[in-house]
C-alpha cells in the first residue's frame, strides 16, 4: 500500500462520518461529488482518496455506501476497540471521558490516574481514580494501547516517558508541552489555548 | 512584516509559555538554546521565528524575557481581550469555559447558547443559557470576536452562516464538520475523534 498522508487520514475520518449518516438513512450508494460536497473538497480529491483502497466505486453509480464504510473503519483500525488510560483527572479529561464519540469508535477508557491525594480513590465518570504510582504495574498486567495525557506541562515528559517504558504506543497529549518520543510511538497534541491563539494572531493581523 | 506561518504562530504560542513561566521564577534572560530545549526545536529554528520580529537577542546574553514575552504577546495579539461566545452547552463546552488558560490569556466567554429547551434558562458555570434564537439580536448590540461552536455536526454550518452575517470574525470549531466562510472569516477545528483516529490509523498500519 502507498504511504497515505496526514490529511489523507483525516479527510478519511471526515468521510467516515458522512457515511455512516448515509448508512444511518438508508442511502446504498453515494457519488465523489456529494462526500466532496459535505467535506469540502473537490470529487477529485475525494477520488484520488478513495484510489488509496484500489478501485471499487462504480462510474455513475457512485460508491457502496457499506462497503465503503466498511474500507475506511479498516484502514483507520477501527475494527477493533482500544484500552485507553486517562492520566490526569481534570475538566478536559472528564468531558473526554463522556464524549460518546471515543466509545462509539471502540476507544474504551478503562483507568484514570491522577497525583493529587484528594482525587484518589475518588469516583469519576464511572471509574475510580488511580494513583499515578500504580501505572507501571497495571500497564504490565493490561497491555494498553494508546493514552491520554491532561497533565500540568511541567509533567507530561516524565509520565510520558513513564507510559513508553510501559508499552504505550499512542499518546494523545493535551499539556501544552512538546514531549520527546522514539520514533515507534505516535503522538497527536491538542491544545486548546493555542487553538484560540491562532484565531487571536489571525484578527490581529488582519 | 513577513508573512508568518502557522507553524511559526504555533511555536511563539508555545515559547510564550515557557517565556512566562521563566518570567514566574523571575529568570531575567534565556537563550535560544533553552527555548529550543524545550520547545522540542532547534535554536536555529527558535532564532528564526524570533527574527520575524526584528533583532533583539544580544549574542551571548540570550533574550531578555520580559521583552520577548511583551512582543510575541504583541505579535499574538494578546494585549487585549477578547469577547467570546460558546454555541452548544454541553460537556466540551463546559470544559473548555472552565479551562484557566482562556481567561488568562484575555478570552472571555460572555454568553452561550443552545436550542435545548430544557437547557435554556439553566444556570451553567455562571452564565444563563440563552435560546440561540437570540444570537442575531444579541451580536448586533454587543460585537463579538470570537465564537466557539459546539453543535452537533448536522446544525454548524447553519449556526457558522449566522455569526458570520452577525460579524463574527474567528470561530474555534468542535462540530466534527468541514465548514465552509468568508475568506476574511478564519476557522479552526478541533475533532477529538479524530485525532484518537489518526492514532489508530498509526497503530494499525506500523
Amino acid at each position: 500500500m502507498r504511504k497515505i498522508s496526514e490529511s489523507t487520514v483525516r479527510r478519511l475520518s471526515l468521510y467516515l462520518r458522512f457515511l455512516e449518516q448515509f448508512d444511518a438513512q438508508g442511502q446504498a450508494t453515494i457519488s465523489s461529488a456529494e462526500l466532496a460536497r459535505r467535506g469540502g473538497t473537490t470529487s477529485a480529491q475525494v477520488r484520488k482518496d478513495l484510489s488509496f483502497f484500489g478501485s471499487f466505486g462504480k462510474r455513475g453509480l457512485g460508491y457502496s455506501v457499506p462497503e465503503l464504510t466498511a474500507r475506511i473503519r479498516d484502514i483507520l483500525g477501527l475494527r477493533r476497540t482500544y484500552r485507553v488510560v486517562l492520566v490526569g483527572a481534570g475538566r478536559i479529561g472528564s468531558a473526554l471521558i463522556q464524549y460518546p464519540g471515543f466509545r462509539q469508535r471502540g476507544f474504551h477508557v478503562r483507568a484514570i490516574y491522577d497525583t493529587d491525594p484528594k482525587k484518589i480513590g475518588s469516583g469519576w465518570n464511572g471509574l475510580v481514580v488511580k494513583d499515578a504510582r500504580q501505572l507501571e504495574s497495571d500497564l504490565a498486567r493490561e497491555p494498553t494501547d494508546i493514552a491520554i495525557v491532561v497533565t500540568p506541562a511541567e509533567a507530561a515528559q516524565d509520565v510520558v516517558d513513564r507510559l513508553v517504558r510501559a508499552g504505550v504506543k499512542a499518546i494523545l497529549n493535551f499539556a501544552p508541552a512538546q514531549l520527546v518520543v522514539p520514533a515507534d510511538v505516535v503522538v497527536k497534541s491538542v491544545n486548546m489555548a493555542l487553538e484560540l491563539e491562532t484565531l487571536s494572531f489571525a484578527l490581529a493581523n488582519r
